[in-house]
């Protein structure tokens, strides 16, 4: 970074750049439940049929499986037949390790011509002659925790296209679902918009993104530059976030995914009665003034015009009497639409940012 | 990101770590000189003699090398002998490969059993037998782009002793040599001081450091923590910054730095004249005073007590009229002992800093 990278024609790279820097999956899938002992194990499978049902085709399961979907139950080789793209390991077993019951489905995915999906820890292509494997038949293995190559370092250059960045006070609130409820909404009211997934669950939910947090510094913001290319005028990306300006770990990940995604709009994600960082006692969550000057504050390096234009709040833990309220209360201190993605209607956000 | 990563006891894990996760060099070197033409090709050795030359105890010249630093010439056997730790690969042909050229010398060092440094893009690894060779001698063949692996994520644990860090209104304006100077003045005053490098020149110069620009994001201000490690109450450690903060592609890294490091006190480096960031027209430097607020107001995250106590000018384009009137302006204007690292006493801003 002593000797700043090359910026020669950033205009000229960005365009190739979008496309072929981006994680790229192939759909519908095929979803391995393996031997899922119970639903919390089956969290990946879950989180994806909720939220692209249409992307999820069938499911394939072991003996001891505990988890059913109601989907098709397809072999590899029935599932291939049938157009589908990809095998999904849609579970994470404790450690993040294949489990050596699966291997014969994943030789028979390979064989069957279906690209195999991966978001553990462990790597596919260190399970033994499974790369040969694959390449011999031309299928893809594909570790989404894993970024690109070929990141290219950020231009700083203004994008056609509008883009709204979920934001939070802290991480593990809702930014994903937030992110997914807002693309659903805009999309149902006749509005183009691309849920744009920077974690490996939302990455698979799309179809496509990159795994932000797994890029090294210098290329984080070049990354959230790909991830939003060029659109039309009224095309809205919205931005899946990542960490909090607010997290002593994390502020520089997330710092980067604001300036590189050059957000027009910011939805602030919040959790009430989160009162510190979580796991760090020592570092109170920010008032959500302070958390809305900040953001705008940073956002402004890239896009002068960028504001926050709603609150989301996780209240999974209050009751129906305590959300009425807490809405309402938020949204005249603050003169923002207040809403919970998972809850209730998301109108008034969505009429803001059509408004903007 | 999504799920905090364990932060259960950040104390237990920073102390092991810090030792684990910086790299180490061998010292003294034997300098490389290679086939250098011209010095501009010899710059890291050239760097690394001006600020270390205590850690440079000969040099190695091929047939055509043009360079000379007038240390005493050396075969690899003769270093070894001398107890040299290390050959330095001191030149950056154009393209960051290795020469073929350069093969036997690098062989003959190997077995010899010296370690080699390189900081050139291309890796030692890939030079085809080299690695073998050198885990058969038992030496070590050190890349300093690559960092250190099982860097931890960020603590946020207030550590012990005084830390200062360089910070600058853009990249390549002298946080480097700034915090070299301010290291080697503290120590001139008889404080207790010690750079802490965050780039490959100034590894080299170190003997040890974190190549931050090359870290994995999300480890970013956990890699800034390991390299400055909790030490005594009156110790200073002088941190070289990256980055800037106004950089649209950068600035997560320099976040991530800034908290990191938890900087008592920050020195601001600026080149006067430069008015956008270096490649970025559409990106104005700040101003002195606004880039002086915000980089307090970012480290304060982790460090309540940071502040700039001083503004490091790169004035190598101005004469000596031209400084002086530059140098007077601004401490009048901000109140802040003003230097140029390389030209003028650094009293003032020492005093401020042991005045803290």
């Amino acid at each position: 970074m002593g000797t700043p990278k090359s910026t020669l024609d950033p205009a000229a790279a960005a365009a190739p750049a979008a496309l072929a820097t981006t994680i790229s999956l192939r759909q519908p899938y095929l979803l391995f439940l393996g031997d899922a002992s119970h639903s919390s194990r089956a969290k990946t499978a879950l989180g994806v049929y909720d939220w692209a049902p249409e992307a999820c085709a069938a499911q394939l399961r072991l003996p001891d499986c505990a988890v059913d979907l109601g989907l098709p139950e397809l072999s590899p080789a029935e599932a291939a037949q049938k157009g589908i793209g990809s095998l999904l390991i849609g579970i994470a077993p404790i450690g993040g390790q294949f489990s050596d019951g699966w291997l014969p489905t994943l030789f028979s995915a390979v064989e069957a011509g279906l690209d195999i999906i991966s978001g553990l820890h462990a790597k596919l292509g260190d399970i033994p002659g499974l790369a040969e494997a694959a390449k011999a038949r031309g299928v893809r293995l594909i570790d989404v925790r894993r970024p690109p190559a070929g990141l290219p370092v950020g231009s700083g250059r203004k994008r056609r296209g509008k883009r709204l960045l979920t934001v939070g006070t802290d991480c593990a609130l809702g930014k994903k679902y937030t992110a997914l409820a807002l693309a659903r909404a805009l999309r149902a009211q006749g509005v183009a918009a691309d849920f744009r997934a920077t974690g490996q669950t939302g990455i698979m939910i799309a179809g496509t993104g990159i795994p932000l947090d797994a890029v090294i510094s210098d290329f984080t913001a070049g990354a959230a530059e790909c991830l939003s290319p060029d659109a039309a005028a009224d095309h809205w990306d919205v931005v899946e976030g990542q960490g909090s300006l607010f997290h002593p770990a994390y502020a520089g990940v997330t710092l980067g995914l604001v300036h590189g995604s050059q957000p027009d709009a910011m939805v602030l994600c919040h959790e009430p009665g989160r009162t510190h960082i979580w796991g760090y006692p020592d570092f109170p969550t920010p008032t959500l003034k302070v958390a809305i000057e900040e953001y705008e504050r940073a956002a402004r390096l890239t896009n002068p015009k960028a504001r926050v234009v709603g609150i989301a709040f996780n209240t999974s833990m209050l009751d129906e009497a305590e959300r009425a309220r807490l809405l309402a209360d938020t949204e005249r201190e603050l003169g923002l639409p207040c809403f919970d993605p998972l809850k209730t209607p998301l109108d008034a956000v969505v009429q803001r940012l059509l408004s903007l």
